[in-house]
């Protein structure tokens, strides 16, 4: 980085900054950068028909031989998604915990990428060394096991981001390690980059435990089955749910991919522990008594193709809904899917369940602290320079006024965007220059082959439709000898609107015999044409603006 | 209606169960139908470009000389905007309050039906006789002045639609007549139809004077400009708005079309009272003082198109955000628009504003009761049967609760789906059978022309994309004389797949080469062919099924 003096610390990310998702950051000294995290992102217009988002990587894959390694905060998609599309560029050495590591094998071996990955588990106390940065960790709470925070030493300073967090004072799992945090903010820190999730949340994000009691409620108030949908990423709720039908004598059967291999890497790794004998499959569901059933499944945000909507719709192969039926969504809506999920509620009610959701019921809580614990974080790392983190801006926004409520300079706080590289010594920070950034679509099996112009088409094509005007063109004599013809999708239905094509047809002939006339040899004045005629009458007549595709066939 | 006895009261809905929006209700004796409501409905999926939905009217149509009028409980788009959609089928005359039918008549002149219509204002005592039905009025509180329940008087028994309610006791304009509620409650009530909105929300609904204290502090407490969003359909919001202004010594211009006509209509009818020489237009925003100026506009829901989302992005012709302005988002956004209203908070504060949002500020409540005015309604009513309306299933089912709590009858509860028609006599209701219902589409100046296909097509192409395959074949040798060429559009960007191209090109030539040795005639066989080669292929190198659109050209 030509803009970084040598004697600097570069901070980057390739993405989370102004957004949720595909969390990839960089720290930077001189021939050694540390990445932490490489994850995807979900886009918000599905019917775009996008799976999912990654960042561009040509940085990392420009400075295969200066990353020393990626270390992984934890086995979120938005935080390690991305790997396999990394692995397949450059070759870099994963330091990760033991569950991370454990979805990440899974993952590369879906890609047939396993075989020349390194994976490197970490624990706690590890320190990685290289010739001149240094990597540590600090335990965390989230809403799943083995989350970290890390630590890169470099010579300007201590750089400490905090991964995802909350502070569960009575989690599942282990407890934070405030000691450590304590200790590193003792020893200082140059810049904390924190994670920004809930800082417009004036408040402390309620105990996973607190979940856990409403949970076993409804297994203790309820004798039909139960069906439980949940992110199958929240390990710790999956294992509360476990226990609760372990308590109450029931079984579990589990449905959905992501819901499924969750369960048994957690199962295998031990973050899930129960009897073995607690898991039956589908078919052992109709031979016991409802009241010893527990279905946990995925579906929890209303996803179309998910086993919850199928079962809600009457599509699932083997589980329809009962009377007597509890569906319980252990999950609140990501803001984009507020519709699907409530449509999904409306299908179980219908279907005859009773249906458990909204949050006076206690039945979720956020893996990610609101505003207090984002405090509490500041005053135990106590850094000099601040970032704020894995939000979008208005977030960052309301995390950097947080930042300066608990001592940090106003101008010590740097609110980044995307591929911004901000340059660190021991007592000064600048944002120095810009690394390329964005997005890389995927979609289907392709990757990044879904530009920008094909989304924009496929918006058009979807709010207003195509018509196709076919003509072929005798270039001879200069006489249309067929057509035009008009092919619509997505317009008018054609069938129900003839004089309309009629007369849309004839007013094509009319212009395209006067060009006719001019000899014109130019296609594209023929196309121009077409599209300049068709587009103002079809807008007169409908008030839409159709993609106008036409299509000219020499003879 | 066959399936109605005689002497039975039969009560239906075109629109409105089953879901929010186009409200549309009968109620009918033998050869008399009142109407109630006329709405229109916003589509979820703006992406496949529908304007709005109207209700299928043919029964209306085909009733025309039964109904004696269209009654309108209050003036919001999905209680009137299907008005003159339904005005261009049938003549009736419309009965509403004054402000609805002020905003009825602008609506009618937009689309030049104001001539021909028959409007007749209401007031709440009168009492609007036919010859063996009778329509009556009670005042109720909602977020617009002049909102009305209405009872119809029929031999059965009183039917009482409660229209859009809650219950604000400190109200901005006149309080709702518990007394007449009451005493129509005595006079015993056959079926209540009662607004299920907020059947979800255990609590009772903010008082809109409190909302009116937090935007007095806004103003206090602010010396930049203050921009308020809000739905230009809370004509009390407005005026709280441009009261505070008054008060504060500011003056305020108003941006947006629904807006300027609401405030046009509302003050022009008494309803938004203030010194004319209030309002300023944009070319005096710039001569003021920040501290004197107060913007008023549409957008509070993140429309693209609407005024603040234009000021958000820096398009709009006339404001720009300065440093010092706080915008106010005086609204909640609706499930749906979750998204764009984040994206322009976002804007927002990138643009360097203020932004005041979110429940917390108190700086919106609900137009329609929780479940504690929904009992309240139930008391003062007493209804034998009981029908929730004006909500989604789920809040049909939990309204039914709440009525059962109330003492109606479980067995005399009726969820029922639009079409379905409730057949009514003094003691005994049961759902007797159906008429044509359903959704007709509305984009741009078309109406009911969108169908199905289109739709489905639209959802296609935005999701997958579209693949022309064009191929000339002269029927005389049974030959390809000119490609196959391929044409994409919302597929992966052809210049940069030549592959993938030229080996779909070569397919298709090899399996036409030999249709066309069968000398085949058929033309739908040859398209068929190209789809059924072309599909598996791209499916099996894209994992995608784009629309394929074979074009074939005989010379």
């Amino acid at each position: 980085m030509k803009f970084v003096k040598n004697d600097q610390t570069a901070v980057f990310a390739l993405g989370g900054l102004g957004e949720i998702g595909k969390n990839t950051y960089g720290v930077q000294f001189q021939d050694e950068i540390i990445l932490i995290d490489a994850g995807i992102k979900f886009p918000e217009d599905e019917l775009l028909g996008i799976d999912y988002v990654i960042p561009d990587y040509s940085y990392l894959i420009k400075n295969e031989e200066k990353i020393k390694g990626l270390f992984i905060t934890h086995g979120h998609e938005d935080h390690i998604g991305g790997i396999p599309y990394l692995l397949r560029e450059i070759n870099i050495p994963i330091y990760g915990g033991k569950l991370a590591l454990g979805l990440i094998r899974n993952k590369l071996e879906e890609h047939g990428l396993l075989r020349q990955a390194k994976l490197i588990e970490i624990k706690e106390d590890d320190i990685i060394k290289f010739r001149k940065t240094s990597v540590t960790f600090f335990r965390t709470t989230h809403s799943i096991p083995d989350s970290y925070g890390i630590v890169v030493k470099t010579p300007p300073g201590q750089i400490v981001h905090t991964g995802d967090f909350k502070f569960d004072f009575t989690p599942v799992g282990e407890p934070a390690n405030l000691t450590k945090m304590a200790e590193i903010g003792k020893e200082g820190v140059l810049c904390l980059l924190s994670d920004s999730t809930n800082s417009e949340v004036p408040t402390f994000t309620m105990s996973e435990r607190r979940v856990g009691e409403s949970i076993n409620d409804i297994f203790r108030k309820n004798d039909g089955r139960l069906i439980f949908a949940t992110f199958a990423s929240n390990i710790y709720r999956l294992q509360q749910v476990v226990e609760a039908a372990v308590a109450n004598d029931r079984k579990v059967a589990v449905f959905g991919r992501s819901m499924e291999s969750a369960i048994n890497i957690g199962y295998d790794l031990g973050y899930i522990h129960c009897p073995k004998d607690t898991f039956i499959d589908a078919a052992q569901i109709n031979r016991l008594p409802a009241n010893k059933v527990t279905i946990l499944c995925t579906g929890s945000q209303g996803e179309p193709m998910a086993a919850l909507s199928r079962i809600a719709n009457g599509t699932h192969r083997q589980i329809q809904i009962n009377p007597g039926d509890t569906v319980v969504f252990s999950s609140s809506p990501i803001p984009g899917n507020a519709l699907s999920v409530s449509r999904t509620i409306n299908m179980l009610y219908k279907a005859g369940a009773e249906v458990i959701y909204g949050p006076l019921n206690d039945i979720h809580t956020s893996g990610h602290g609101g505003q207090e614990e984002q405090k509490l974080m500041l005053r135990l790392i106590k850094p000099k320079y601040f970032m704020p983190i894995h939000g979008e801006f208005r977030m960052q926004k309301m995390h950097n006024k947080t930042a300066v409520d608990c001592g940090v300079k106003p101008e010590n706080c740097f609110i980044m965007d995307n591929g911004e590289v901000l340059a660190l010594s021991q007592n000064e920070a600048s944002v120095a220059g810009k690394i390329p950034s964005g997005n890389v679509y995927i979609d289907g099996s392709g990757i990044g082959d879904i530009g920008n112009i094909v989304l924009r088409d496929r918006r058009i094509l979807s709010e207003e439709g195509l018509v196709i005007v076919v003509v072929s063109i005798n270039m001879k004599d200069f006489k249309i000898s067929a057509g035009p013809d008009l092919i619509s999708r997505g317009f008018v239905y054609m069938r129900e609107s003839g004089d309309l094509i009629s007369d849309a047809q004839s007013l094509i002939t009319k212009h395209l015999n006067k060009v006719m006339e001019r000899r014109t040899t130019q296609w594209s004045e023929i196309k121009n044409e077409i599209t300049d005629t068709l587009a103002p009458f079809l807008y007169e007549k409908t008030k839409r603006r159709p993609m106008i595709l036409p299509i000219i066939m020499e003879v």
